[in-house]
């Protein structure tokens, strides 16, 4: 699609790698380049010189990896914070950018943007109440509410949420903050430890998935419950294998027990509990949506 | 407080029982009355009788049990609607009130009322994400996110969230949906069946509330982690036990494990996990505020 307006510049700052691009939307990607993450002061270099390398920008999005301080009113607004990431703890990344750039940037948690991205033009268009996930080598969820992405005190962690155990998995947890939060039971690095495998690598009739369905399928009850999302959006590994996702929704349906009465929840819930509709762009496309909806000119 | 404001009628409909009231505000009741929850029939007509006798009302707020229908394009908008309690599935509440009185009828969840009063008049001033809980004879919850109360799908269910399971507790739970769900571990019912004694009988020193206090922990955390709100108000008869709440401030922080950088998980623990501050009225209150809100005139 042409498009000749001033584009954005998108950054998806992840654990392993980082993402960069100039664009206004799907259809109009200008450029794009992936850095992995090394330390801060290196992967912002790469990423502000590929900036530097493009034309005129309006403002720069970032979606980042985290916990991340998004308080306007903090000294430490724009840092990644108490990260188990080595060397990233207390990284000024809205800092470094601004004042390398120059430009305005948008900031919010990777899987906000995505989510944000999924709204605006993926598997959530039309809803006012949406979540987003990602499960990988982390377990992050964003959510929306009312048409606002949430944030609150901090921002939501949903990967530091807690399932009741599968009484035949004896295996301890991998979080090193907490042993066996969500996160610490059904992450690529948890399927991992526990099976001494790398989930890739696992048959898909390996109990590792019936295992790794029903954490999900408890963290999605509970996530139906505290927010009342429209839709799910499941992204990452487990969002990508359909086989998966299918176990995820029969166990959801099942622990619910129809308590709750909505089609979403019944007949529709493979429209409930769905993959991504912009098919591992969510979270670069997201974060061109955040500089849109921060700072876009009213002729976008 | 003089006030000679027409005034909004509000009804908290429970489970046990039904407030009604008619003024504008904690300093300006002025009738109040409370009614056994019977049929549908004799219950909707006590409370409708008693809005009959007082002079004119700008509009009617209602904080109802539920599951309750909230969606406005719905043919069962203003239905309670799969509750287990007899007789009450299917009661038109709305219809019933609106077509005897001829008022302007606001409706949400009792939780999410509770929660609105909280924060117009309560101990949630100020804020713009925050919960309100009520753990008595259910579990109940109701989430304000980015000022405006969370609905979704449905509303949320907060009592039908799973946690881990003590591994000393062997009771299968009291939901007669899910077993084991929070509720179903932590009602008052739900006490009383595991104990075989009502939890008003429980000395402060019974195990009782080392497990209730472990269970909140958990639901409290996955709150945290889903919602990130500014504070959680827990209600009930909970909230009115200063030593069981104590306990949960105490397992809550070791639960999370400093993983989350901000002074109210920390030092601030006190101010982030608190009692109601309108003392058993944030639920009449908090209908009052409900009209206020949909159908308050400017000079209000």
């Amino acid at each position: 699609m042409m498009n000749d307006a001033v584009p954005y510049g998108a950054i998806e700052a992840g654990g392993t790698k980082w993402v960069c691009a100039v664009g206004t939307g799907p259809d109009d990607i200008r450029a794009l380049q992936r850095f992995p993450t090394t330390t801060p002061e290196e992967t912002l270099r790469s990423c502000i010189e590929f900036f530097q390398r493009q034309g005129e920008l309006q403002a720069i999005g970032i979606g980042s990896f985290g916990p991340v301080d998004l308080n306007h009113n903090s000294p430490t607004y724009g840092f990644i914070t108490s990260t188990p990431k080595v060397g990233w703890r207390n990284a000024d990344v809205v800092g470094a950018v601004k004042s390398a750039l120059d430009l305005p940037v948008a900031l919010d948690t990777d899987v906000n943007a995505a989510l944000l991205g999924e709204v605006k033009w993926g598997a959530a268009q039309g809803l006012t109440d949406a979540i987003y996930l990602t499960v990988g080598t982390g377990f992050g969820g964003g959510a929306m509410v009312n048409g606002q992405l949430a944030h609150g005190l901090l921002h939501p962690e949903f990967g530091h949420m807690f399932v009741p155990r599968d009484p035949s998995d004896t295996f301890g947890g991998a979080c090193s903050f907490h042993g066996d939060c969500l996160e610490g039971l059904v992450s690529g690095p948890a399927i991992e430890a526990r099976w001494k495998a790398p989930g890739e690598s696992l048959p898909p009739d390996h109990p590792a998935w019936r295992l790794e369905a029903g954490y999900l399928a408890y963290a999605l009850v509970n996530m139906t419950c505290l927010l009342s999302p429209q839709r799910i959006i499941v992204g990452g590994g487990v969002g990508s294998n359909p086989a998966l996702l299918t176990l995820v929704r029969e166990r959801f349906q099942s622990i619910l027990n129809g308590y709750l009465q909505a089609d979403a929840l019944l007949g529709g819930i493979e429209e409930y509990i769905v993959s991504p509709g912009l098919e591992g762009r969510s979270g670069i496309l997201g974060a061109i949506a955040l500089a849109q909806a921060e700072f876009g000119s009213v002729d976008k």
